[in-house]
């Protein structure tokens, strides 16, 4: 038998953040407004809205501001904002963000090129905004490239279980490992968040996964055998990775949701509300996702797959 | 740390029958012995290379006796043809193949459905078939809707076991629970291989599992921490779900072996060989394949990955 943890888990929404970056299409403030609102009464738990940095770094969220001044808030939801430093701690609060996510990595040489800083300026950049943020909002960290690294290849364990110790240091709520690329996989997925629960004891974790390389549900699997209950997704899969050009980016949410939900764990989330959001998002970028749920049908619940008529006897196995 | 039972694995390539089956254009015999060809090289235990069913039934494989003909064997192959019944064993066995897969279902409505008699009747067959099978010949049965049906839904656990434990007693070499519809979860397949497995000590198993709902690699990593050594898989992920038009089919064959020398199970397969029939399959279907690998390409191992351009501080995590 399959041996989980945790009966129910976390699930926070990447689309309007993660998903969103790599579009270069332009998408409206409305849509996105549209996209996030929706995404609030499916029933995840968290969503990352939008990113406060620099117009000139990611021009898709010059409009951060006023995509926060204009979804509708649901109390339920927290809403997580984006922000590459100091600087943007003001902006996001004064936007009235529920949560503060910091990027950081596991290597010095993607945190030198796609975060322009060290590791232990990462670092340092955390215990800062933990500092200077109000009691009471969560500053959450994102380790990229924790299981592999686009530029580095192998990421040794021991130096993500070490900046997960010194992340705790700082008083970070919690720490998401992230799998930038896809280069994971269950048994190293397992490895590391089993090394970083034994060094970092009472330390909330989640998960990023992407699913470059088709593994990214097996890798949450493994998490969650491993008790991770914190899980990101982007509905759709929306998204895709820098360094494969050709491959797909974050793992789906609504299949995550129905393999959990199929395996009994809960998740609070309305499935037939966050599939329609991953629609709402094909209809927004004019184009297929990749995500399988959304055009397989879920299941369960029952009665979601229609019977197609016999077909003979050609025996599909 | 995942736990895995068996240090090494047998993959076993679909694509030539469960593949193409779907496909309503013409695949010249040519280009189909072409596939076979290049996976024979490819470090597979087996392929399922043709159906010996009546032409009417399925006229993609009305070549089937000349592909065995023209293909070139490789004698660390196992060539597995499909018979429908008894009266295609002549057929096959003419042909040459080196196992014998004859279909099954967990479900009356499928078994009547798809392959025109009952449970039992298909149980007859498979006792049948084994007894007429010349000795050193594998019979195999892939037990269709293993993990739920398109036309029933839920499928008792106790009604697969059931089924195996009297398949198991005609003496049939191998049983391949087969997740048709891509209707499983990893809960689910680790408690019916399970199950299974305590009813049936010493038959093999096989697991046949379609990425219908993008938890393919999650159900393999369940079958394979239950002690499943044989798994199946179709390159690029070639072929489809007929009770799901819009759906994929088989789990890329190429993804799975990359994840699983990921976790250091070895296969036997030279994944770059593995990689080229799947584009092989994309030039020979002229369509892009939803396989993940072939695009992203594959990690490990090293080196496979070219590090993009730095992309300032537009972080992806």
């Amino acid at each position: 038998m399959i041996q989980t943890r945790s009966p129910s888990v976390s699930i926070r929404e990447m689309s309007p953040r993660d998903g969103l970056q790599i579009e270069t299409q332009w998408v409206p403030t409305e849509r996105k407004v549209e996209l996030i609102d929706a995404l609030s009464r499916s029933g995840v738990r968290g969503i990352q809205y939008t990113s406060f940095v620099p117009p000139k770094w990611v021009p898709q969220f010059k409009d951060a501001d006023e995509v926060a001044a204009r979804i509708t808030r649901n109390p339920a939801v927290k809403y997580i904002g984006l922000i590459p430093n100091l600087k943007g701690l003001d902006r996001a609060l004064r936007a009235g963000v529920d949560e503060i996510s910091l990027p950081a990595a596991a290597t010095e040489s993607f945190a030198r090129k796609n975060l322009n800083r060290t590791v232990a300026e990462c670092m340092d950049t955390v215990a800062e905004v933990v500092k200077a943020t109000p009691a009471g909002l969560v500053v959450s960290c994102a380790l990229s490239m924790s299981f592999g690294c686009a530029y580095e290849g192998h990421v040794p364990v021991a130096r993500v279980v070490e900046i997960c110790d010194r992340l705790a240091e700082t008083k970070v709520g919690i720490i998401t490992l992230s799998d930038t690329t896809g280069m994971g996989n269950p048994a190293l997925v397992a490895d590391i968040v089993g090394q970083v629960r034994a060094r970092c004891p009472g330390l909330p974790l989640a998960v990023h996964l992407h699913n470059t390389r088709g593994a990214g549900l097996a890798n949450a699997l493994a998490a969650l055998q491993e008790g991770v209950d914190v899980f990101d997704g982007s509905v759709g899969g929306l998204g895709g990775c820098p360094y494969a050009p050709k491959a797909t980016g974050n793992i789906a949410t609504e299949d995550l949701v129905n393999m959990l939900h199929g395996m009994g764990v809960e998740t609070g989330v309305d499935l037939d509300a966050l599939v329609a959001c991953a629609h709402l998002a094909e209809s927004i970028l004019g184009k297929t996702l990749p995500g399988q749920v959304m055009h397989a049908g879920a299941w369960p619940p029952a009665g979601r797959i229609a019977p197609a008529s016999a077909s003979a006897i050609g025996h599909v196995s």
